[in-house]
Formats: C-alpha cells, sequence, structure tokens
C-alpha cells in the first residue's frame, strides 16, 4: 500500500473486479494502456487474485499498484444498497483514490448503478449539478455525437436537461475538439412544437439561455438523425437515453449477425465474404463500443467512467483513456464554471426577459 | 362518382394525393394491389391527374373508381387546422368512404398527423379508448414485433398504455396469427422497478389486469430486446415509439450505406460484393418499411393506415393489403370488446384488489 502515498505524475484507478470478464480482461486492459500510455494504474481488488492476473503477462517497468480489498459489489445488487453496505467494494475505493488527489480518474465496469451511486456518494455533486448524467457517445459515419443522459435519470426536469446539454458540450469540445459543439434535442419531430411536455419546456428555456451560455443551440432532432449525425451533443432524459443505447447495440448485433449467416450459407459466399472482410471489419470497428471506451459522469467532482458490463481488455484500455482525457483536458473544471455561469444568467434574468 | 354507390364486394379508399411519391407511385400502388389481391381500390384525388396516370398502364378488369376532389393536405400543414380547414381533403373524403361503409379501410402516405386527426375526426375513437394509438411493426431475424405507440401521443397516462397493450396483443394475434402475443413494457432495464415513473405505474397496472384482460404481460423489456425479438408487442408512449422507430431506420440508413462504400471501394471488393448480393438483398428486404406496408391507427372506428410518407408503389400496395386484413379479420371489432371488457374489469376492482 506504500505506492499510495508515492508522488506519482500520473495514474488512474480501475476496479479490477467489476465487470463480466474480471478479473482477466480487466487487468489485461490495465496492462495495455500502462504501456500506450505511459500511465500508471491502481489496481483495485484482491491481492492475490490480481497479483496470479499479472503473473501471466509481462509488466516490466509498468507502474500498477495493488490496493487490496475483500469486498466487491455483484452485477444483481441493488446499486444504492450495496454501495452503503459495502464501504470497502473495490469501485468505491478506486474513487476514493480520486477524491483524494491519489488517481486522477476511476473506471469501473461492474454494475453501473452501484458505480454512479458511489460516484456520487465519493465525489459528490459539482456546487450547482442538479443531476449528474451519463454522455453515451455514439459512432456515426463521420464524427461520433453524444447522447445524454444514456440512463442516470429516467424522470427529469426541463432544468436538468439544460444542464445536461451544458455538460455534453463541454465534455464534446474538450475530449473530441469540436468547436462549438451543435446541440440538440431528441424529439418526435423537428419544429419546436414537437415533443413531449418536457421537450417542448426544454426547448423554451434552451432556446432563451444559449446564447447567455455559449451553448450553439440548434434546435429539435429525430431519433434517426442521432447516427447522421445532425448534432454533436443530443440531449434527452436517461429513459429515453437508454432505450436510445441499447436499440442501437441491439440493431448492430442484429444486423451482423444477418450479415453472417448470410455470407456463410455457401461456399463461394464464405469466399466472397474473405474478401470483404476487412471493409467490414472497418466498420464492426467504428461501431464497436469497445473503442470507445466507457460512458463519463458527468457532474460529478472528478473523472469517473463507466464502462460496459461486457468490457473486453480493448474496451478497459479505451476506458482508461477516456478517464485519463477527461481529466486532463479539465472536463470538471469547465463543468463547474458553466454551472456557475448559468447560476449567474438565472440570477440577472428578469421576468421581462421570460 | 356512380361507382361509389355501386354494390361491390370489397373496395378500400386510397388517398391518392398523399406522400412524397404522389400521384405516380401511389397510383401504381393501388393497380398492383388491385391485381394482386383482388380488390377494388377507391382512389381519392383529382380527377384529371388520376385518369392521367392510370393510362399510363394497363388496367384492364381492374376496379379502380376515382374519387374527385380538388383539396389535398400539404405535408407541411398544421395537421389539426388542415383538416378543419380542407373538409374536402383527399384523406378526410377517403376516411368517409370507410365511415359511410363504401370502403372497408383507408390508407394515405400523406402528412401523417393530418391523417391522424382525420381519422379520428372521420372514423371517431372506439367507445372506451382513451387514445388511438399507432402501432409499428418492426422487423426482426424471425417474427415482426408491434412497437405501440409510434407516435399519436407523446405524454401518455399509465391507463392509456394499457390500452395500448391491450390493442397491439388484439392486432399480433389477427393479423400476424401470433398465440397469446407476448406483450412487454419498454423499460431502462428488466426489473420491474425499472422505468420512470409512467412506466413504473403501469407496470403494476398491467401486472394486476392482464389475467382478466387475457394479456400475457411478460413485464420489462430493453431497448436491446426489440428486434431480438423477446416479445411480440412492446408498449411505449409515441414520444419513446417515435424515437424508437426513427432511430431503426437511420440506422438501418446508415449500416447499408457504409456497407455500400466498402463494396464498392474496389474492383475486387466490387466483384465479392456481386455474389453477395442475393443474400444482402434478403435482409434489406427483411429489414425495409415498404415490406410491412403502414401503420394502422388502432382505437378508432375502421381500419386508418398510416403510410410512410416516402412510400413506393409497393409500400402502398403493402399498405392496401394491411388496410384488407385488419378490416377482414375483425381489429376493431375485437379491440372494442376488449376495451368493453376492461371498462367491466374496472367496475369489478374493489379498492382491496389494488
Amino acid at each position: 500500500m506504500s505506492d499510495i502515498t508515492t508522488n506519482t505524475p500520473t495514474r488512474l484507478a480501475l476496479d479490477a473486479m467489476g465487470g463480466d470478464k474480471a478479473p482477466g480482461e480487466i487487468v489485461l486492459g490495465a496492462i495495455q494502456a500502462a504501456r500506450e500510455y505511459g500511465i500508471g494504474v491502481y489496481l483495485v481488488g484482491q491481492e492475490e487474485v490480481l497479483k496470479s492476473e499479472l503473473a501471466k503477462h509481462d509488466t516490466t517497468g509498468l507502474d500498477l499498484p495493488i490496493v487490496h480489498t475483500d469486498e466487491a459489489i455483484d452485477m444483481d445488487e441493488h446499486p444504492a444498497t450495496a454501495v452503503r453496505r459495502k464501504k470497502n467494494a473495490s469501485m468505491t475505493l478506486a474513487l476514493q483514490l480520486v477524491r483524494d488527489g491519489k488517481a486522477i480518474g476511476a473506471v469501473s465496469a461492474g454494475n453501473s448503478g452501484a458505480m454512479m451511486a458511489a460516484a456520487l456518494f465519493t465525489l459528490k455533486r459539482i456546487p450547482g449539478v442538479e443531476r449528474p448524467a451519463l454522455g453515451g457517445v455514439f459512432p456515426t459515419k463521420s464524427t461520433p455525437c453524444l447522447v445524454i443522459d444514456v440512463g442516470a435519470n429516467t424522470d427529469c426536469k426541463p432544468e436538468y436537461l439544460q444542464q445536461f446539454a451544458l455538460m455534453g458540450s463541454v465534455y464534446m469540445e474538450r475530449i473530441f475538439h469540436t468547436k462549438k459543439p451543435r446541440v440538440a434535442l431528441l424529439a418526435n419531430g423537428e419544429e419546436e412544437s414537437k415533443g413531449n411536455q418536457q421537450v417542448v419546456e426544454t426547448h423554451q428555456l434552451l432556446k432563451r439561455n444559449a446564447e447567455r451560455l455559449g451553448l450553439n443551440f440548434i434546435g429539435n432532432i429525430e431519433g434517426r438523425e442521432i447516427l447522421h449525425p445532425a448534432a454533436d451533443v443530443v440531449v434527452c432524459d436517461g429513459f429515453v437515453g437508454n432505450v436510445v443505447l441499447k436499440l442501437s447495440e441491439g440493431i448492430g448485433e442484429t444486423l451482423f449477425s444477418m450479415l453472417r449467416e448470410e455470407f456463410t450459407s455457401s461456399l463461394i459466399s464464405k469466399l466472397a465474404a474473405a474478401v470483404l472482410r476487412p471493409g467490414m471489419r472497418k466498420i464492426y470497428k467504428k461501431l464497436d463500443y469497445a473503442e470507445y471506451g466507457g460512458v463519463p459522469l458527468l457532474g460529478v467532482n472528478g473523472a469517473a467512467i463507466i464502462a460496459h458490463g461486457r468490457s473486453n481488455a480493448r474496451a478497459i484500455k479505451n476506458a482508461l483513456r477516456v478517464a485519463k482525457e477527461t481529466a486532463e483536458t479539465g472536463v470538471t473544471q469547465a463543468i463547474t464554471e458553466g454551472v456557475a455561469h448559468l447560476a449567474e444568467s438565472r440570477a440577472d434574468s428578469t421576468p421581462s426577459a421570460l
């Protein structure tokens, strides 16, 4: 444990026990990240188990300190209850390393509800943020698009959605270097009268405040446009965003499995498919969640990345990269400033401005 | 106009002026349906225009009477206002033919909001139905799945969703001969505690009433499962359903366009792609909205089918088939009985049963 107090330049914290493929693929992902990005990674979990995983690989010269704990939260545990009961759960300790300034960001592929609860509990909300939200990066034909919220908040007020717009815009600017990210509201039509009550009200709020907040609000877009992409940030509540995220994954899987069946239906089609394989792989890679690593929980004090439960080593490696970039590009600081500005603009606004 | 009063066995009514490809593809779709299904189709629209379209084809022996009107509703008109102002709009007259017993069902590929408004106004709701809803048929690897509502009602009470479940179940039973259709609620998780407030409450309502209503309620499913398919009927509000519908179309288009680019990137890949073309086409056809024709507005007194704005002749032909089957299999009657039963069960239920 002496490593923790050592003055290391850059370390991330990884919940080494979380995820369907833990600990094997998780540890391997940390090794790859340490090597590729030249960073240190705290592996939080059962020391014996992690030591034996590390022993399977060549880790010479890599900075991979183990932080031991016997507790881990299972995939099917009730998030809030589990976080409350297991004070030393691996994901909680990983977040504490961030809170205590020993790591610049934390990653877990474990129970995502518990990771959110633990992040809220450990890192706390940025002052002024009403609800932290999950920003899911969607691959498109060209630049990626961030859908926020993809599952943290099922019932949202317009004010929450306005903050999601702000946080998403900051994230795309910092992480993907998108200039003046186009922010859109997800709706059932482009006209500003379209949407459910929540969306119609949010539209008016964003229209009114966009300029003051420095948001490039472009109005409503339909589901069809997410992958187009007609916007860089797509704002919706966490119920709708979760359906969008999972439906996208499901459609991709279904299509690829249908293609696979057709392509292996005869010898000649197998041969033809072999020719096309590199191109297919390029598409598959572009659409693969593992490339994008993980979903940031925006609005908490620190970089907390929730990786897919099915994460393999590559997904973990990329999630660690996302955590590093989120920390190093000052996403948290920029959100803090943006939200403070939102509070000011609210104080400034007179009823006549409505 | 004398044709209207002739005693013909089976005729449908088609808004021949509605849709991006009207009137050419619309009229052609009617000709194909008349020939293939042995039905008559009223073509409602400008007589001169429709006559000249008909003259382009061999329509010998086909029953394709024209019902003249000069009025048509444009794609970008405000639905309710347009329907109120244009009393003789082609889609309204098509629906009047159904109301007056001269046609067994109506189809329009025009302004879908206006078609819904006109159907409500002309055919009226089935007694007891709170909100008519659009049932979108989703292609999957195996049996199709009906998502209801895909856009008629953006803000819904749990009682509305319960009726959508009932109407969707009836539709899948009658039109796709699905025995005891599996009805699921769309949510952000499978546990009954998952969902926004609306979904959590609807879950309890369906759990309580499913047996009495003869519904095979299987609980919540996630977005990923729609195409699986884990259910035959997926219930959601029209805001979420519309996002689901359009996102699905968008993802399909994006994927196929990415594949097309890869497959034409070199001569050898073009050759390989040529070998795989029949298989690809099979998939494309399976996923093509045109195969499924149109979306029924369930809960009104009569068969009203809303076809895709971009409908080609094949989509119109299939929409006419759907209208015919919806009428002939007694969907409206079955919904009427189901809703009456729902009212009874509500009257029966004592507070202690809650």
